[in-house]
């Protein structure tokens, strides 16, 4: 197993999968990105995160969490709400965000 | 909505997450990933495809289904199960695989 892979445990958990394309210029967004990844962490729940970003600023981040309410509680937490809105006016052209229940899982070869 | 999200329904529906690293060297990976990509499109219960690699060759690629069963369907075509044997012994040092249920989503900003 390589870097860039998250150590879930046996399913069922949690994924947020966040699908986002960048607008030009980085206005602050690679600081509160890192801020984030650590942040995250450190809250109850939190499985682990998987990220990836191309040349032309596309990214799919997913994050894993226990359950819906460690995603809720994460979502009401102040610096993460600050950085969503950021988001929004600042760093994202477009996003999509879906929660999703991981039923079953593995991995190879 | 730029180019590189899919347009999916309104929730329930299912995400497969594949999240996987590269081995060095294409060795008919591209062509491949092109046709598997042509393939998926034309099964019944594909709703559509995000998909991101970096410059280290880490990529993430979430499909999107209608069931359980579409995505059963799709991992027994002979032409998608030539394609997963040799992505295990050729095309990649490490995946994980998850399929999900999507519970709810939206987009932004």
């Amino acid at each position: 197993m390589g870097n860039g892979f998250a150590s879930t445990p046996k399913p069922p958990y949690y994924a947020v999968i966040f699908t986002n394309q960048r607008s030009d210029g980085d206005h602050g967004y690679g600081a509160t990105a890192d801020r984030m990844v650590e942040l995250a962490a450190q809250q109850p729940g939190y499985l682990g995160v998987e990220s990836v970003r191309d040349a032309s600023g596309l990214g799919i981040t997913v994050s894993y969490w226990e359950s819906e309410a460690a995603i809720q509680a994460w979502r009401r937490n102040a610096e993460h709400t600050l950085a969503r809105e950021r988001g929004r006016t600042d760093w994202y052209e477009h996003f999509e965000l879906r929660v999703a229940k991981v039923e079953r899982a593995y991995g190879g070869p």
